[in-house]
């Protein structure tokens, strides 16, 4: 990250606090201070998906108003997308509003959540019930934070990345295609380009339609199976990345099913997924009829109507709401493992 | 309220939920139904400024997603600022925002807290620190409903009208000033211009400043003494309003202190409020001490400095920042019963 950068936009910042929790804290927490203008306040919570709560989210607000933030307080969210999304959230409505600043760590908050302004918690029901559009001030990015992931945390990152090529750049995909062992290793460089393609893709997806009513649609591809994964086999068995991966192959199952794209590059998608390691079929124990309702609770279910997002080829994808409910079955129970 | 304009605004509403209270739907839930273009669902929080928490705001939140309602449905906030405060900060929340409309049922709630966007629960160290700025897509005032509200709670409201003269309009003062009985008695005429020209001055004040940096602060006179007295009293022994109405006489007291008003001008401000039986003076048992340290924890405090809303004239004030915590004090300490 650029010292000037952060300082600039931090100056008129009176008081700062740093949302984190402990892992990112002991890794991070001593360089991000010395970068700063004041001596921030710091608030943990629990590292983890199951911290996303509006438990979470009650106890960040009672330290701020213990600490006696005030409106001209800066929320600087340091860490992965629980982070920056419970923080996020904090920010939104910690007295109807103070700035943001995400600090993005892992690859999976880089490249996805902490661009675009969404901001929310969960709720048992599902995923991101509660929440908001807010736009950070400044988003700060730093890929060497990147090299201290466990590799299953790094490698759930790569989804999203691959998700940008197949819904937007062809030429992006076929450039992952040709860099699997860079990107599995972790070449700075590499990863560079990684991560500045992606946050270039979204920022263009998001500008060009900032309340997700129509393009910004075509970023929750993979996340209509994916969502439905998660909520049905728990939040933790399955990375979000991980069951996103799963998603983007069954939409792309769905796909060929309805007759929009060949096999041929349905299988080229499976295969650059699996060459990053990444999951392409549901796991043994999944109950599809667990995912199946899970999918119709959806939040971007609307009314009554199911939203998909099909594949046409690589780099072109497009929104679908006439698909009948048995070929999204028979598309899970297909891509079940045996 | 015109049954045309609610149609037409909801007539793209698949689902309707009203958040209200027992009380209100008592009253009003059956004359709100035969308006409404399909069947709402209803959702109760408890009667009272003390059930404006995050409680509440979570026990909302679980009810929607119990009831399955996702980003198309519409919420309706049936009842006064509680129901309006924390049903509309639902409503901001909820899946990242979905469709509001405020039906007002208490005077203070129809010339205030449903015009202006502002949505918020309290927190027990201070009133409306957790909340979001989201705009109604519709307001339906009715003033027949104010012949349902206890005299206590009507009278509060006044409080707030009056400050709309002070703040802005000189004309409008001298209006109130001419029709004190006609306002006692709830007289359905001068009720409609006087909660009219009450949403008028407020709609024009925050539309010239949707999101309170500076013209805005107007609205808060009455309020930097106000939020302090009903901390420290508790909420509940005082109403809003009534802290108001103490809030804007100290406001006048300190503008005389800082000579920028005249005693006589003070005097018919004063003399309004007490003709309109609003109270004029801190309880007896007030602690001068908890009411200034809780005006120094005020989320309006910006960094260490408190605005003060200070009148210069009837229709005329200004904002003050440099205002020395001694006067402030005196000021508190002459206002004490007796």
């Amino acid at each position: 990250m650029s010292e000037a950068e952060v300082w600039s936009s931090l100056s008129d910042a009176t008081r700062i606090v740093v949302v984190t929790n402990e892992t990112v804290h002991d890794l991070y927490a001593a360089q991000l201070r010395r970068m700063l203008p004041v001596e921030p306040d710091f608030v943990h919570i629990g590292d983890g998906e199951q911290y996303k709560t509006l438990d979470s989210f009650a106890n960040i607000m009672d330290s701020l108003i213990a600490m006696e933030h005030d409106r001209s307080s800066t929320l600087i969210a340091l860490g992965g997308g629980v982070i920056g999304d419970v923080a996020g959230f904090v920010a939104a409505t910690y007295q109807r509003g103070i700035g943001l600043v995400q600090v993005p760590t892992t690859l999976l908050a880089q490249v996805d959540s902490s661009i675009g302004g969404k901001t929310a918690v969960n709720h048992e029901r599902g995923k991101n019930l509660i929440g908001a559009f807010y736009q950070p001030k400044l988003v700060v990015i730093d890929t060497q934070t990147l090299s201290s992931l466990p590799q299953r945390v790094y490698i759930e990152g790569l989804a999203e990345v691959v998700k940008y090529g197949i819904i937007r750049d062809a030429e992006f995909f076929i450039w992952m295609e040709q860099n699997v062992d860079r990107l599995l290793n972790r070449n700075q460089t590499t990863l560079a380009h990684a991560v500045r393609r992606s946050c270039e893709l979204k920022s263009q997806i998001v500008e060009s339609d900032e309340k997700e009513s129509n393009l910004r649609l075509i970023l929750n591809y993979g996340h209509t199976f994916g969502h439905g994964i998660e909520n049905a086999e728990g939040y933790g068995s399955l990375l979000h990345g991980e069951a996103v991966a799963i998603g983007m192959v069954l939409a792309a199952d769905l796909s060929v099913r309805m007759g929009l794209l060949s096999t041929s590059v349905a299988r080229r998608i499976e295969h650059l997924l699996q060459n990053l390691e990444l999951p392409t079929r549901l796991p043994k124990k999944a109950s599809i009829e667990r995912v199946f309702s899970a999918m119709k609770r959806d939040k971007k279910t609307v009314g009554k109507q199911q939203r998909h997002i099909l594949v046409r080829d690589i780099g072109s994808v497009s929104v679908e709401t006439e698909i009948e409910p048995v070929d999204v079955q028979e598309t899970l129970e297909n891509r079940t493992s045996h």
